[in-house]
């Protein structure tokens, strides 16, 4: 059954689904509103009527509606990178990790959402106003718990040290790989993500020189198929570029 | 410090890294053998010298690495196809999930990584042979506490009720398709995946008719890219197709 | 130099380049207009400043131009699909070349702009509509002495024979596949473009049961990349499908 | 009919075409001999029994096969980037082409065959050896009369001035640029073809100051789709990476 205070996926399809907290409150929408007081206490996959009587229906959010739908004051990392991080790094149920560049806190809350019920993520970002957002957009995810964010600029070392995995989402990732290396536990994954060749080429040589190794460098692109009777083929546009993933092992020295 | 029975990723090069759990063994490799006795004690990241005098590096294994070295009795769900499904699916720490067809245990792993500590992953292999080897893949993945393997055939419908998320990876997945509505939570994700075109359309019609609504099929393409000084370039070859991945959210009916 | 009736390439930039054939008008753009009249004389590479005091340059039209330009009542063979054409098919100065659909007349004017000066492309396009269209575009483009384009529907043959190739551009291609056969020389190619899996499975299979051997069937995808200073990377969004091409040799039987 | 010294594509399957000059002569093959002599006077598609009972048939060569099949000393420019040439480029039929690294003579034939009757391609190529090589498999291909290759380095100018189009395809693409704006027309295209994202950008650049506009860059991916009864889908690995292509226009000064 479903709380106040959980978060629901209101879709009434394709273009037109929200990602909604419950609350004593009304949600308008161009198919009319919503009372979402009488979604309490009904099960996800029910159907609720607008006042205008469209059909939308509860459905549970998935980490790419918590990923996609955050705010956005800042190019987010998209579902399609942060499934591949989640597999190539050292990411786990319980794990310590220290993001560099919370931005708009798309990855602080894929990491959130897949290290718990024990785990944190330490997120650093210097401009007040995206640390702001990005701490109402965790708030909004329910993930606060598992998220320490601080408005800091990180220069020459993180806090925490003994972290099973760091991400650096910064303009120049180069620079705070020293401090990184600090930070994380040998053995363990560093990841960065560079929107240009200029930024990949001089993270990767930067890593080389400052004790990682097994430095692996890709890029994700997903095509939707479109499956219609008799003309089932691909999207006509898909999404090229958002970055250049970099992962890399910190080894002892 | 690392326990006996632990898994590490012992790592030469590219070409030589090891996903292997740690007792009192020697392992051997065209560069020497390890005592991997020696290895008990020590840190992740630390360095360990083969009996022909060449340099190993002790890494903590990712889930790449879970998926990519089980013994493969058959094609296996890549990591990028399990990245995207860890973000779009209903999976979460302490999920319950169900899998028609384990194959060689590769997304059974992946899940179960992902629903510690308290989830539980139930995985249905017909083919004997496969349920073995797959059994031993979890096994030596150390994630037997999250999966329940049965070498059964399903037919009609799944003993579990209530799952957070069905995958059917299996030749014919539309056969499943209504035992798996009556097993998943409304609200909830189902996914499938399939090599070819007809697979998929026969899977997206089905869906269509069985009460499944926001159908989305894609395919995942992975990149490399070969950062050298001033021979920076993509790969020359890439992996061109796995299988399209279906999503679809069950509605009450 | 210039003569009245050529066509250029009035370029300012990216988004104001107009495929023009010159003759005493003028040309009137959102940055003012243009003499053409003053264009007679000139040469390729030359400046011209229109009454508002922007800078255009007089440019040689290239084959994408031509393509791009046709004025388009259907979807167009792109540049992408035109330039493997141009080199799997047998294709050549000189060739006689079938094509069944003209629909805007875009592969008709690249398949006459290489059969120059000698070949010839009879065209066939049952909509009275699209053929006046692909008529005026292929005459806008100076290639009318190397077509014959006819408003007929080809129902069992065509009229030509001894091809040195024929593309087939309609929503059923396996319909016209054995009339193909009988009008294109053993040992030539045929080809197709199917927007669809279905249609691409059906013409496939047709291919296959029709005299056809070595069928091939591909998508190009073509991907920009932006070049900036420190901020070189690929465009964020690209041209995903436009269709499937399929290429056959007709056997002898 | 076929006469003696024409090219022919000699083909068994997939894995077994041959691209020859039907002469006096034996081609041997693992599936037996083929007496070439036997050709002359055939017709294109007719089949041939090898010694050992095969069926080979004789087909007409496409221009991929006349690049793909020159005798490789370099890495050529694929038929995929080939064909995006030949519609971005000012290459017509009687065109005036200079081409800066003839490398193997691929991008030469290509250019050669579609010139014809009254074009000229002057292919500069430094190293005697692969000079030599271009030489041969432009004779190969019977592309003799419209190409002019030399082996000699381009310091500051080529000889020819009021090129077409010219190509630049070697290691330094922009140490060329100035020589080949004193040697293109106005108004017409350059192109270079860059391996890494280095060359690229230093190229770029250089063009930017030397009097090009209208400079755009690629890459072309193409990627198979195997048809076959209820298993139709793409093929597993593709090619990825040759080169990124840029073209831009010369504008007067």
């Amino acid at each position: 059954m479903i709380q106040e205070g959980e978060l629901i996926n209101l879709y009434h399809n394709e273009q037109r689904k929200y990602l909604l907290k419950v609350k004593h409150a009304q949600f308008h929408t161009d198919k009319g509103f919503i009372d979402l007081t009488a979604i309490i206490g009904k099960n996800f996959g029910e159907k609720i009527v607008s006042n205008l009587g469209y059909n939308f229906y509860i459905l549970k959010p998935t980490l790419e509606q918590l990923v996609m739908k955050v705010k956005r004051h800042t190019q987010i990392i998209y579902p399609k990178d942060i499934g591949i991080i989640l597999t190539k790094a050292t990411i786990f149920p319980g794990a310590k990790i220290i993001e560099a560049g919370s931005g708009s806190g798309a990855f602080t809350s894929a990491a959130a959402y897949y290290i718990r019920p024990n785990g944190k993520i330490y997120s650093y970002e210097q401009r007040r106003d995206l640390f702001e957002n990005a701490k109402q957009n965790i708030e909004k995810n329910n993930l606060t718990p598992w998220v320490e964010i601080s408005n800091k600029k990180i220069e020459n070392n993180f806090e925490q040290k003994n972290a099973d995995f760091i991400l650096i989402d910064i303009g120049s990732p180069w620079e705070l790989i020293r401090a990184a290396y600090q930070s994380l536990k040998a053995g363990h994954k560093l990841a960065t993500i560079c929107p240009s060749f200029e930024q990949l080429s001089k993270t990767v040589f930067t890593l080389g020189q400052e004790g990682f190794t097994d430095i692996e460098t890709l890029e994700v692109l997903t095509r939707r198929i479109l499956v219609r009777p008799n003309r089932t083929r691909p999207e006509q546009r898909m999404p090229s570029h958002t970055g250049f993933l970099v992962f890399a092992t910190k080894i002892s020295q």
